[in-house]
């Protein structure tokens, strides 16, 4: 949580009262997500969250967010649906923000995550790029391959700071990707975030996702090379197949994967790997000194990357 | 809230069901008290509040703290009520910390406190006070009289960094609060620490008391005189007396004040500015440079404090 709006009592009383859910009985400020301000709040008919969006989200996107979120849940994905207000409308300000209520979402993200969990996401991940597919709104992937360069001269001068390492293995890694992308693959809505606290879990049964705030157009498969990157590794560094098998496997069960596709994860898993890696840099840097929110550690994602980077194929990530 | 324990959800999980509050189905961390980490839990049967207890809290004194809110909660006091596991616990660990389970309690606190505000506190002051007395475990005050001067040598070098004018102040007021100290008032359980974000309300009415972790044995005057420098300044730093007359009243509609009470008060107040204005100032110069938690502004209390060195006695609170 890097940057939080308080918002008073009466403020807040007052806006719930232009929705239709009961009156404000508590409000608590929430550790969830790095990019905006939420709160759970509680009414005299349910709980639900209230998002105050902070500068890292360009207000323009967020119908494309909200509608979708709504879009989604109305085909019973398990993604937050937002509130709308007696006037109709979702987007509404609050503090000088704009500001959203959504549902509340029961059950809890793993830190240890299980070959199940992963079974679990595949299947949901397929049935998301599948409920997308009417959503009439488009939105640009934000972070695409076409924005890691001028990403990575922004930190390129101090990148040794980190490792010496890295520079080299990133130059390399940006010409062999945009060199190998692939033209032409499956696209439509992605959820392009969707890392284990984004996905809740009531015991082994999958039973939210959230944060659609990085949510855009691109390929349905990048957007499972982003979760065997953020899923199939130990704490170790080291890949598991069985994790990978898993999630390919209960995707597959609901979205067939075309031979192109197949052909290019490897690549798909370098570009998300190296996303990954150029944002962990960026923040790296720049954060203050002393700062209480430790930004987590690029090298992570330099290890994934050497991984993709030897993979002769996709039998490596447990495809047969 | 300045640190935060991760708790993994398995861990999670397994913790309550040491307890007959049914089965976890979500757990926030919430920025609430700077002290400890605490989330917000729901099971499959309610709401309650999880905290872990981080350095600041001595583990030697958990069994007053949760000892004193279990006799509060019994005698009606709405503060958090501490939940006992099967085998009778109330204070456990978790995550390799002192861990405990309360109650959850409605309401919001405010941010723009009215004079009605300030009647509901003293009323439930008073009780809180009463409901105290057959309390069997004692607690010396940790921020007492006989500690401001230590504290004050800790920082006393650095004091020109935040303002010229602050070590004169202090030093003066060291002297002539020691000395001017009043000897043997009534006496009990005090809450020490009852400012606007431990004051819940829903609506008009108070609703609870949170944050017993400062909680000792005292003069029931000082926990009066807290409550004065906490509630009744204006955002412009000027007194609010018709709030400070709605606060004493109400306490005295509850609880008499001697007349040794009350011609302590001017003392006590002064006493209670400069213990917040000491941790402030500790605070504010063993901040690391960068947080993103701001410290509170010392000179706050130092404007509280030349306002009580003018007061002639205790009318200048609205008292008849």
């Amino acid at each position: 949580m890097a940057v939080y709006t308080e918002v008073s009592d009466e403020e807040m009383s007052a806006f719930i009262g232009e929705y239709d859910i009961g009156d404000l009985v508590s409000a608590k400020g929430i550790a969830e997500g790095v990019e905006n301000s939420n709160y759970l709040i509680r009414t005299t008919v349910d709980s639900y969250i209230l998002t105050l969006y902070e500068k890292r989200v360009r207000e323009e996107d967020l119908p494309f967010f909200l509608g979708l979120m709504d879009h989604l849940a109305d085909r019973d994905i398990p993604c937050p649906q937002p509130i709308h207000g007696r006037d109709g409308k979702a987007l509404r300000r609050l503090a000088g923000r704009p500001a959203a209520v959504t549902s509340f979402l029961e059950g809890l993200w793993t830190k240890k995550i299980r070959p199940v969990h992963c079974a679990e996401l595949g299947g949901a991940l397929a049935q998301l790029h599948a409920a997308g597919a009417d959503f009439p709104i488009r939105r640009m992937n934000g972070l695409g391959p076409a924005d890691w360069r001028p990403l990575y001269q922004q930190a390129a001068a101090r990148a040794h700071e980190v490792d010496e390492t890295l520079a080299p293995l990133i130059e390399d890694e940006l010409a062999a990707v945009e060199r190998a992308w692939p033209e032409d693959l499956p696209a439509g809505v992605i959820h392009a975030d969707l890392f284990p606290d984004n996905v809740f879990f009531i015991g082994e049964r999958l039973s939210g996702l959230i944060d659609f705030y990085f949510a855009c157009n691109d390929y349905f498969a990048y957007d499972l090379a982003v979760c065997l990157n953020a899923w199939c590794f130990e704490r170790d560094r080291s890949f598991n197949i069985t994790k990978a098998r898993q999630l390919l496997s209960a995707y597959r069960a609901e979205r067939a994967l075309s031979q192109a596709e197949l052909e290019a994860l490897p690549t798909l898993c370098r570009g998300a790997s190296l996303r990954f890696l150029l944002t962990r840099l960026y923040d790296w840097l720049n954060c203050p000194a002393g700062a209480l929110v430790k930004p987590k550690d690029p090298m992570e994602y330099a290890a994934y990357l050497a991984f993709h980077r030897q993979v002769e194929g996709p039998g490596a990530y447990g495809l047969d």
